[in-house]
């Protein structure tokens, strides 16, 4: 199988050693910077790099557009003029709609949305095992044809991705309120704390800290993909206005939002430990000494009975004497995680 | 010195012990719940406990309310009525405005807040080291007997904290942004997720559990603190609405929020970086495998030259096989560390 690689960063370094290394095929890449050609496959992520895209596509069995958002249409149409009539061709893009709409429902193209990344940016940090076990949500349509679609599904579940279909409408207004929304409201945090600490506060602990990790990420990529989503977004942020209204309101008429925040208890339970993650998750809180070490303690602990944590913040009271360490990890190990950590003397709460 | 505690749970315990520990003092507790006080005592936070709060001040030098927020006032003036013409009293409660109010200007009173918690609540929980470096903010008004808040001011330093005066309003409007707001925000987000993903989605990663650890906290006691701070709160709401109402406008008209996202990603590092720890902080993200024992290895590493990490988040890609290592440490250790890490063969981006 011979595989199109069009934009060499981070995912599609990634896709093109997956392809490789994964599923055996031939994989030519094409980046608009000629410079990242040499290094791409330097690190195995090409076979070859071409200098044009028609050149990558000739021959091509499946092809992938890895640009950024702001710049898949044109890449996607380009691809569909170039690649031959038996090629799939998809994208990698985290907004469906345009670039579906891009396509003018040609049936060799299917959106495509691996839910993976890194903060790393760059094919040198690209990596084959970066789609273990991630979603990748593909958008056939009506027009889709059958034998393309299959293969485009085969290649990344071979890649280790669960493939998911989606309706592209669906896609991205599950990803306006999951993802884009979640980022414009870190801005906002962001951005009234600086009105207000103008001259300066101690008082950011843990919890705005990890509220506002994704504030300001990189302005190009998310500038591209606010735009892209402006609909669903716009919708959200509606939405999200009309609530906070009425909580203001509900404040200012006496009210303390108890009833909201037992719901929204309940809410958060249901989201992440029931659907987050493949397995069911269980949250074990640990109150710690921040001092060196105490991390590794319990997460040594843990991996030595093969407890793999699936995520973890520390959040430290102030300035980092004592912390809170948040942990998730697999339901049926939480028991056992619970008096491992317990026997090391922190009390999980 | 006779330290009087009112309210046996995890801060009024945590009190109770570093005073014993710290300040040698002797330590009578009160608590309204009347199984607590033996529970106390066996934990080391009193030296003896006294079933009636009249009591617990008869001859105190110190006395400290450690009630919920919306039972602080009351619990505030009782101790007033009860403590001699030499006992300073002060409280522990997040919000001050009110409390404050409460004391009438009795130069007795210096409203306190130890910015410091834990997630397990109860006196089983509390810790002598629980205020080691954190801010302690408290409120002298024009009214306050100076050499009583020079007992108290010296008592919190002898804890381990650094107490800071603060006028009440500053205090409640800094409080509100850096932490109600936040809180009132996260429980936002999972409402609507859970409005729009009613029929189950894979896709909720790292960075909305994130932003939503907070959301639906203990209810009673933030529905508490919302409404000890409403007026604040409810300015804040009115300028995160505003605020994203002028983001979704510039959506509709076509735009992309790029300038808001650049500048946004200024302030943080600003807040962020500059302020929120006694010393400067940088920021070390790393690409990780999510095996067991990652995250021991790079904390291990660096707990052996002594680096402290100050905060920490492990954010999953998707299904947690794959993550990004969030690290913040001393600024002057991060080139070591970024050394340190790179020979686990982890890229630090």
């Amino acid at each position: 199988m011979r595989v199109a690689v069009l934009g060499l960063g981070l995912i599609g370094g990634s896709v093109g050693i997956a392809a490789r290394e994964r599923a055996g095929a031939h994989v030519v890449g094409w980046d608009p910077d000629p410079e990242v050609g040499p290094v791409a496959r330097e690190h195995g992520a090409v076979d070859e790099a071409t200098p044009t895209l028609v050149g990558a596509l000739a021959g091509a069995d499946v092809a992938f557009a890895a640009a950024p958002v702001d710049a898949l249409g044109e890449l996607v149409a380009d691809a569909l003029r170039a690649a031959g009539p038996d090629c799939v061709v998809s994208d990698v893009g985290s907004v469906k709609s345009p670039v579906v709409d891009a396509a003018y429902g040609d049936p060799r193209f299917v959106g495509g949305h691996p839910v993976a990344g890194a903060e790393a940016a760059g094919v040198a940090h690209a990596r084959g095992d970066l789609f273990d076990g991630a979603v990748w949500y593909l958008t056939p349509t009506a027009r889709t044809d059958g034998m393309l679609y299959q293969r485009l599904y085969k290649l990344v579940a071979a890649f280790g991705a669960h493939p998911e279909a989606i309706e592209p409408e669906v896609h991205d207004r599950r990803m306006s309120v999951v993802s884009h929304l979640p980022h414009v409201i870190a801005n906002l945090l962001v951005d009234l704390a600086a009105r207000e600490l103008e001259g300066g506060a101690p008082g950011i602990g843990g919890s705005f800290r990890d509220a506002t990790r994704v504030a300001g990420a990189n302005p190009r990529l998310w500038a591209g993909i606010y735009a892209a989503n402006r609909e669903a977004l716009s919708d959200q942020l509606d939405a999200a206005i009309a609530q906070l209204g009425r909580a203001r309101d509900e404040l200012r008429a006496g009210g303390d939002l108890r009833e909201w925040q037992e719901a929204v208890a309940r809410d958060r339970r249901m989201l992440l430990e029931e659907r987050a993650v493949g397995v069911p998750q269980r949250e074990l809180r640990i109150a710690v000494t921040n001092r060196p070490g105490v991390v590794a303690e319990i997460a040594l602990a843990l991996g030595r009975e093969g407890i793999n944590i699936s995520d973890m913040s520390l959040a430290p009271s102030w300035d980092a004497t004592q912390g809170t360490v948040t942990l998730w990890c697999a339901a049926d190990h939480a028991d056992r995680a619970t008096t491992l950590i317990g026997e090391l003397g922190f009390p999980v709460a």
